[in-house]
């Protein structure tokens, strides 16, 4: 670690109580120690994870609490030990920047799941002693290993999203071997997760099912996102009609619902990903012990499938459907995403926005 | 298949309605065809799946009800086409004795996930439209393919409940990939499953611990079974020590309990086996969600894994302990087994007490 920190000001917007309302806030940042990134940022994309610690759901919020892990922004300067970046790339940081490095889990890049747990794009506490303030921010600093490369030609507020809503279906979907073209995939809930799930598995030549509890959505189900089936899940027979159809089922609601009905849909050995976050899991235990199927829960990813998951939304065009908006908005914004109200993510344009 | 179908007589003990009481009756069982091994039965296995069917737990009882499918004896008989048994050879039969042989997992020898259904060994309907009578019974008639080889040596009394008990637990263990030395294994529940998952784990060189309700299983889990480690899953600072400890576990209690204590002493992507029927599986989705943790279920295994259990149990000398009755004592055995009163299972002397 470097022996003197020096500090620079930074602009961000943020939560002072569990209100969650974001209004202007000045702070400042540790500048590049010598394996850091600093990046101006351009765009953060507005996770649910946002409005969860901003009204401190959780009640662990330290205010004031600047969201915000789905970023992307211009390198704009680099620290003396930096290797893999340089001033001007097209960057992006993700909902971790460190981790211990040293487990096993470190050592695979898949820090998420570091034994001594990662620390968080905001709200963490980093080994400078300093609460991370995240992407809702004009700058942000970071080590380099926590940083990643945005393929050239990928449209900057496109890729933001892909940094928490993406890696988090990207990671289950390559761990359970979804990558299989033929199979049969489930999604159920098409938000800024589930919409991205369809992508993928669209990509990876799976045949996709789209499960909602709303017939509005399914047009843009099949025709913009390009899913195979819409089924209405209160509709008994065609659910009925799809036992024992499916390879697996990615699951990203985060309303209540049963789940033994979406596993019986599932083959032999199938596997329904828990990527949502319902009050409770609640099953009979046949609907696990008949066909040896599996329920797994997953969190996000660590940084070799982000950069992975990266090039390859590049390398096969997939591009998360996003509404940009003015930091200005972001207050309206949460209430709409709480009400579920965009398709399918909202990307702050901090570089026009912010000022 | 044959055109002409020949019967003999044979002489089982049978439960004739819901009491599940069990007494002799005289039936008959098709003379081997073309691809059928006869056997003379010496020794038959008591599963709980005897009395859930004796007693008609499912409805689907069709009396009178021959129960047993940890079948052990002696060729006695074999058809025109039989390639791999000859009269005189030890064999065993376990829990199916048929399946479509067409689909994916037939044609990987796992025809437990049957996409037709696998047909039981008693209480199933086979292909010569007869009901199966299972194993507390003089001789069975079963085609060659689900008939088992026992290994020169192999005490057959110790060999029956390899049948049910021993793979239904090693089959997930392999699956599931518990065979790395140095890994961590739990096991709930301590009976004539959770006995041999015991013994399979040391096998593999695993590091054991045994959890139970029952203090008094403390020393014979350590001393008979050669367990690690014994907790007593009521011991909550024990529990809370070895959070993030475990890599699999194996649950066999078939009586409720809570999930989400034992999910929280996996490792991160530690999986939990379900192998235990309770009423119901309920937890909180960080349960799973922290760490990428699973809980799989399993049923038993197919011939492929069969016939591997059972040449590794003969090369590791791994021998499940067994209480050997006389068949005129059944129904006081399905009571104790009940009562959980049985060190560990109880093994029918068909040979030398049917008569």
């Amino acid at each position: 670690m470097d022996k003197e920190i020096k500090y620079e000001d930074c602009l961000g917007w943020a939560a002072r109580d569990p209100s969650g309302k974001l209004s202007p806030y000045n702070f400042t940042r540790r500048a590049p120690c010598s394996d850091d990134v600093s990046l101006k940022i351009t765009h953060c994309g507005v996770c649910y994870a946002d409005i969860i610690w901003a009204r401190n759901k959780f009640g662990d919020a330290k205010y004031p609490l600047v969201p915000g892990h789905e970023i992307v922004g211009v390198v704009k300067e680099i620290g003396s030990d930096v290797n893999n970046f340089k001033v001007g790339d097209l960057v992006a940081v993700g909902t971790f920047v460190d981790s211990c490095r040293d487990c096993e889990h470190c050592i695979e890049r898949n820090e998420v799941l570091c034994s001594e747990h990662p620390i968080f794009t905001f709200n963490g506490l980093d080994k400078y002693g300093m609460i991370t303030k995240g992407g809702y921010s004009g700058h942000i600093v970071v080590s380099e290993r926590f940083c990643y490369k945005i393929p050239e030609g990928y449209p900057p507020a496109k890729a933001a999203p892909l940094l928490c809503a993406g890696i988090t279906v990207y990671t289950p979907m390559i761990r359970h071997k979804m990558n299989q073209p033929g199979k049969s995939l489930g999604v159920i809930g098409l938000g800024g997760l589930g919409h991205l799930a369809v992508k993928f598995g669209k990509a990876f030549g799976l045949n996709v099912t789209v499960f909602s509890t709303s017939a509005s959505k399914k047009k843009e189900a099949l025709e913009l996102l390009g899913a195979d089936k819409f089924v209405l899940s209160s509709d008994e027979q065609e659910m009925k009609s799809l036992v024992n159809t499916l390879d697996f089922i990615i699951d990203v609601a985060s309303g209540d619902h049963p789940f033994d009905p979406y596993l019986a849909l599932l083959k032999a050995c199938g596997v329904l990903v828990l990527v949502g976050a319902p009050s409770e899991v609640r099953l009979r235990p046949t609907s696990l012990l008949m066909g040896a199927k599996s329920i797994a829960g997953t969190g996000t990813g660590g940084t070799k499938h982000t950069q992975e998951m990266l090039e390859f939304c590049a390398a096969r065009k997939i591009y998360p459907e996003i509404e940009v908006i003015d930091i200005q908005y972001i207050n309206e914004a949460h209430e709409r995403l709480i009400n579920r109200d965009v398709k399918y993510r909202f990307v702050i344009d901090i570089e026009n926005s912010l000022k």
